[in-house]
């Protein structure tokens, strides 16, 4: 069974990444859901890697704030994407997070998306987006969502042309 | 054919951007690598998309500097994963191209990499490991070239130990 | 007839952008304000911008957050001075939409003004100006305003000058 | 006779600000330049924008660097659009100019572009496209230079692609 | 009869300068404060200056937020000392202001003091240690100020020093 | 007797510090409070320094805002390891505070931690693990803690699985 | 005997602070230029400053780099007025010596200037202006050097006059 | 036999932190000096971690650039001090590996020094300073650098007041 596995460093950053698995389930992808910690729980999360891994992820998605080592973290464990959201609350608006986040080596690469909520939700799209390249359904539903948004746009825009 | 499409912004990204070509060709992975320009050249980005998805671009790796808003004119254009590179050059070391590929709006997420080389050179293997969840010839690469890294550091080690 | 044409990204630009509209109707300029994104309505913005320039768009004022292509995707298609106005809350207070506006490449400007509610009023009198050059009574109408501007300081110094 | 009036802070901008010139040339188009610091001959700097006003300067572009105050002196000085180029070299790679030409107050606007010699061209063709509001063959110019622009990246994506 | 001029360009600056004024009468130095704005009111800010250095006006302190160029606007317009107090509110945490005011060019300087509170206090404090040069009761005051703040240093400790 | 001295530059530390106290109690280590400016009581930091190492202080923890010298002066006074906690409040979220302790010249180290919260209960686990390293007991209760950590993100984890 | 006393906080500093002096010696200011560190030699730094007062210093300038301290240790150590100017080699372009120079706590001011060699410079025009309060002879000199700078601009603006 | 561990991310960080052996070596402190990547080679680096605990050693000291985890993940592994030198070279001068380094979660510090070859010296000292808590000898030394260092002070300011 195919899955997507989001991983976040703290219980705090659970505010944030609920809307990184609601996007999922709008999309009816499997996920699993844990806490694990870089620092604090090193082993847990190799550990949980591996198996999530022989269990079926496909696409892992790694949340932490500060010196987010997270998703750098997974990605020395794994071969598989491994997808970072940095979280707001550090340093300089998050730019602590963003930037140990994406500035990986070679070799090793963590795909960053935006600080926050909105990266949290673009975390599920991006590894959406992984999973369509061989689920045709999935492909077709990202469609229809580009549909849906764009639509979306118009109608927004009719309720600010009549307040002016 | 499946492939990955690198689309860089200006000619002058290319000496950068061979890392990320000559990565993939380490892997024997398919690519193709084109100059358009989200400004100069917005109807033949759109096109090209269009065009590359058909011909089985799986997944696209964009590079660009300063303003840049290729990735994000890629990840508008089509619902496969976009690679976003930011190039240094413009402002406060790059973080304006980091800025303006990483802070997408909800629902269109562009993966973004570490900033010039290593980041060119990681959109290449994040591209790798995209496609080895279904190749898995390509999976077994990755955890080759993981352990061929892992042993260079040994071997680099070595040269520093007799130093001292 | 000429008009200004003001476009904004999301819903949630408005409570700034309105200041925007605002400051062109004490002018007495025409306008037109809708929504429409870079990225979620790509061939809506660029359509707009192609019927809106037929029906006499002088100037685009575009206002978006974050990775704010809008105002760049507009400069990519027309030739009409196009103003970008950055707007707050994603990261760094706001870097992130200005770096993404400003630093446009060769051939392709963006006249950038302030972060949020001044650069709202600000990209509206930037319009005016621009329509002044060959418009005599807005022209008279902006030296008055400066005479005004000039005047208020002076009323706002005597409240404090009896403060202390 | 109508004309582009280029401003720069210091003789050492003269480097940079010759691309503004020479993009101006390009078109065709009309222009003055000189030196004159909003500090060291703010006189000189007040006097010039009413004279050049008056002999019919329609734009100013105003180049300074670090605490970058000409484009808003001559903001202040003049309701004509004002365009301001802030130079690199002083702190945070040319951030503190930027800053300083941007965030300026209601009423008082600065059309800024980017930092060094994009914005030095940029300046140009932000004149250019507002000159070309009541100058058909201008526009016309502008349209064909979107095309050569457009042609030049297909031509230098040639060139990579062969390298490959 | 000598005094201390305090500018601020703006009536939202009344809050955080006040705390300026009071530190200036807590030493019994005379001082004036009005509102003047660089690009509002250049012409009453240049008048102003030269009109209070005749009235014994013997140091200036100019507080400004955004494109802080109030400081640098009254550095140009005379020769006695002027210290600038950069306001927060505009772009990166008072950054804007910050740059603006401290990076002035050669030969036109602007003492500049901390962000906000502290600075507005800083810059009173700054202008009696200057007044001070020549006023042996002052320089007295001065020293005994800090004694007073060494020892409710002393003071505040005890506070914590009971609570553990 | 052996104990840790925590200073912080004013009482506005003591919310933010007192969690750096608690920490050391958690683990039974000695500690003293005090406030002592490096600004406003230069003598009493001086004197408290030697004093303090007389008694048996071992380690050094200093907490400031701004431009936070409080560190480097201890740093400059003693030769015992100075551990640094920047406060945030000053600017740029508190990336002066963060520079001015981190950023000692040679032979002069600071040990800086987090900013804040983080920061300040780091100070008392680096101080712990300092003396640690000759007090098997406390050596004993760090690794302790680290087993307690990993379990709570175990439990943690366990609320927010059964959440989605 | 009045004087400027000009500290620097290394060797390295020299290059540039001998751009201070210069300009000192073309108002024929005395001064006395030496190497202390806060950190390094803070007893020869407090000591120096109570004899320098003595002698007749009427004004210090500190230059320091990275975690500068120096100008807030003497401003710490003085009542005189402290100019401070940043060096930039540091972090961020020298925002590390900037922000360690300006942001200091109430009633302990330091007068920055900007990073560099233009704040050596001006430095010394600041220290020149609070000398020239009660010497005439100095003011006329400064109004006269503002004369000569206003007319320099001139002839700058004469040799890229003749270039286009 | 006690001694310090340096452990650098990459033979590139090796001509800085050769400047941390030399040092150890002038303090004549035992250290062993190897490179790993908390990346490329994370067992390795834990193996390691654990075999130098069991061989004796007392500090860690990790250098690292970019996305510097790899102090992070030492700190992880052992409850023995351990200090960050974050290199320059990857994004905004070091800040990228500066906030990664620094800004670690409570209970797992990093003991952060200053960016470049100042942060590798510093490295040394504060390893030098926790191993004179218990070695008389090396306290003494330590104090006596003091003394060398201040009396370099003065020699060099020998060499600059001849100058002027």
């Amino acid at each position: 069974m195919n899955f997507v596995s989001i991983i976040m460093g703290s219980k705090s950053d659970y505010e944030i990444m609920k809307n990184c698995a609601e996007t999922l389930e709008q999309f009816n992808v499997q996920y699993e859901m844990i806490i694990s910690s870089a620092h604090r729980s090193p082993e847990r999360t190799k550990t949980y890697v591996k198996e999530a891994e022989e269990k079926g992820a496909i696409v892992f998605i790694a949340a932490a704030g500060m010196a987010a080592h997270l998703a750098g973290a997974l990605a020395s464990a794994t071969t598989k994407p491994v997808i970072g959201v940095p979280m707001k609350g550090g340093a300089m608006d998050g730019m602590d997070a963003m930037l140990s986040t994406v500035q990986m080596p070679s070799g090793m690469p963590v795909a960053t998306v935006a600080l926050g909520k909105a990266g949290a939700i673009n975390a599920a799209y991006l590894a959406i987006q992984i999973l369509a390249i061989t689920d045709k359904e999935l492909a077709i539903k990202l469609k229809e969502d580009r549909i849906v948004k764009s639509k979306a746009v118009e109608v927004d825009s009719k309720t600010i042309e009549v307040l002016i």
